[in-house]
């Protein structure tokens, strides 16, 4: 009898199978007794019939408890009413190893239990419930579906240090680590300036990979290890990389929506509202965002924003409430971005930035400028910062040696699924999540 | 004027494009000069000749120095004798940016000259050769073939944690980081502990991530900061990773042979080495690996291996020197293996594990094993190694809610691609490697 998994069953219609998992749920109906078993792949209802079965192995029905390790066997049957269009007509059932104890997270919306504390102390279980289990197969979609983006676009992957010397944005968030004779290097937050090395050399390129914030931020948007992926491209202007954005996060949610149908149905999500993400996506500038919150302050919302200032988790919802999909909101104050970040011929007073911003209040996924390409200019800015020159001299090389226009942005994982999947904080949307209170299990 | 990539030119034969690139070189010969322009996807022979272009054009041949930024257009024409098949009959050519110095990497064979440390303090400079160039696009393949691989065979990707409170090995070589109040943490040296768990949700698991290992080893095969991927299957046994790593090995291999060709042909790569890894591999036991080293000593090579020992790189190259391809390596001896590996029930000294040794001395490369499953043995271990029971609890409950075999493995990707391209050592293999001397550029 052939070993099958549960997410390939649809191949196997009539025919006998068996398929290894653990018990997830069970009810019995008189002489029908139900079984639900998930092996990691998908959830299928396997149904005992008495008289139909063994009695030996009906009776085994007792002794079941919640993430017993079984092994089933019996054939597919097509069937409407189960979960997934599948359910299996049991022949046989073998109990492989019995749980030791109670499992210790509720079958039944473990999400709404009132301490959230235990969860996350039993995360390493958690994620064989349903909502979890629906969350990361999500996410493990937007990944694969990023790195088939890229790789159809001709992008080379391009892994960017995690240690550094120097840092992008100043040192205050960044983690320390202790290296040698070297005194303290720091885990990389952004791979940016390496991956415009890596685009003068290989013309395309992306980095997928972790990057970290020492940040003892208790937002809902912040985690301390966190996933991104920066494409950067040399001879690209601020306009390339946005419809590269653009595309970017319109394939990603197509192909959630096609591969993770179930998936969203277990979370409950509002699909009509990932099926609205469609080219195009309003473009505004920061003059023009800024208009829009005054305008809603004057209506008297309480909003906290000066022109000139960045926009905050806050304003950045309110933004976002006016459009049905992604905005694209360019051209910041330069004051209030890095030196990296071109400035506007046409206003060097603003930089050729842009940042893009979820609907449903999920917050600013991707963030991407053109870089300064002019030698004098980079340098300049790198004094004005007061930023360690030596430590930059290679970074200066890459507008030495043939500079040519280039840009690029990153965009950050977990904030992306936490939107695709509906999901109300981040820990939720990686298998381990980091916080300043938690690195445990 | 349409404008194309180097890499898609075999796509506009006799029409005309613009290529955006660099100088790579350039000579002349009489009425017709010629220049090599990469762009990042390719290397590309110009022609000029004098008369079919204006002579201000052909006399800009005159100012152009290494790396200059440069755009070209003219006609795409099929040439046999030209690298990659085509070139570009000039009409019209811009200089966009000149080099503001000269060019500090040489163009011809950067590899020969003397000063290693140079090249690598220019690394950022130093992947625009052409033989750099090559290994990361060969890196880029090999990394794009795993996740390929993996999502065919229905693989989640699932991204354990970088910060971790304790150590699968041991903490010597780990490095700490300082952590809120949590004092240290510790970057990761493996996933593996977690992808049990992962394995445990979801069924098939894979991470694609950076580890870390603080050693201060100076041979050529160790980096502080390296990739891995590590799969991890539910249900499976060493038997069925072991069938998984032969697939997998040979799929990259198939891989690059298809697609890398001319990039292997500049590094000189003999392709008929690796046109003979093909399944299956050798599969031989520790005791007979033991052997063959106590053999090849007493016929008086110097070989310093006691039986029981694990295996040094002298000694993995002396064994693999007997086969065309990689070899599998199992059953080793239980007290030079970590706890968590499971006992061979037929001779409990030795646990179930493989270790896949590239050919021509290239090393490890996979290095696996069945997991321990039963909770009290497991205990026992932990206990056995003097490990805090605490920070394995969560360890252990994967063993005590329905516990089943399971089995997985790391390849690493630096030796993985060093062994492919060729490369003499790790750090080229690596955009910018990291090294207890180096963390610069």
């Amino acid at each position: 009898m052939e070993r099958v998994w549960i997410e390939d069953i649809g191949r196997y219609a009539d025919r006998d199978v068996e398929i290894r998992g653990w018990l997830f749920n069970k009810r019995s109906s008189g002489k029908v007794r139900f079984l639900v078993v998930r092996d990691g792949t998908g959830f299928l209802q396997v149904v005992m019939v008495k008289g139909e079965v063994p009695d030996e192995v009906f009776n085994l029905y007792d002794e079941l408890t919640y993430e017993d390790a079984i092994i089933v066997r019996g054939k597919v049957k097509r069937e409407k009413r189960a979960p997934g269009g599948y359910e299996l007509l049991l022949k046989d059932l073998v109990i492989h190893s019995k749980s030791l104890d109670t499992f210790p997270i509720p079958k039944v919306r473990p999400e709404n239990i009132p301490d959230v504390g235990k969860l996350f102390r039993f995360r390493h279980l958690w994620i064989r419930s349903r909502k979890q289990w629906s969350i990361l197969r999500i996410r493990d979609e937007v990944e694969r579906a990023i790195q088939d983006f890229f790789a159809a676009r001709g992008f080379r992957r391009f892994d960017p240090p995690i240690f550094t010397p120097a840092s992008v944005e100043g040192t205050t968030t960044l983690f320390p680590v202790p290296y040698f004779d070297e005194g303290e290097v720091y885990l990389t937050q952004s791979g940016q300036l390496y991956l415009e090395a890596g685009a003068m050399a290989l013309g395309k390129v992306y980095s997928f990979g972790p990057t970290f914030r020492a940040e003892k931020s208790r937002t809902r948007r912040h985690l301390t290890e966190f996933w991104m992926v920066e494409p950067e491209v040399a001879w690209a202007t601020l306009e390339d990389i946005m419809d590269l954005a653009e595309e970017l996060v319109v394939y990603i949610t197509e192909r959630v929506l096609e591969n993770r149908r179930m998936e969203l149905e277990i979370l409950n999500r509002d699909v009509a509202k990932l099926e609205a993400v469609k080219r195009p996506f309003p473009r505004i500038t920061y003059d023009e965002a800024a208009r829009i919150l005054l305008e809603e302050k004057e209506k008297g919302r309480d909003i906290d924003f000066t022109y000139g200032e960045d926009f905050g988790s806050d304003e950045e919802t309110v933004i976002s409430e006016r459009y049905d999909r992604p905005v694209m909101i360019t051209h910041y104050p330069r004051a209030i971005k890095p030196f990296y970040m071109k400035p506007d011929p046409k206003d060097p007073s603003k930089v050729l930035c842009v940042d893009v911003i979820a609907p449903e209040g999920y917050g600013e996924i991707i963030g991407g400028s053109q870089r300064e390409d002019d030698y004098e200019e980079l340098l300049r800015r790198i004094r004005e910062e007061g930023l360690p020159e030596d430590e930059y001299s290679w970074y200066l090389d890459l507008r030495k040696y043939g500079s040519v226009p280039h840009s690029g942005f990153g965009l950050g994982i977990e904030r992306t699924v936490a939107w695709l999947s509906g999901a109300s904080h981040v820990r939720e949307v990686i298998p381990f999540a980091r916080t300043p209170e938690r690195i445990r299990p």
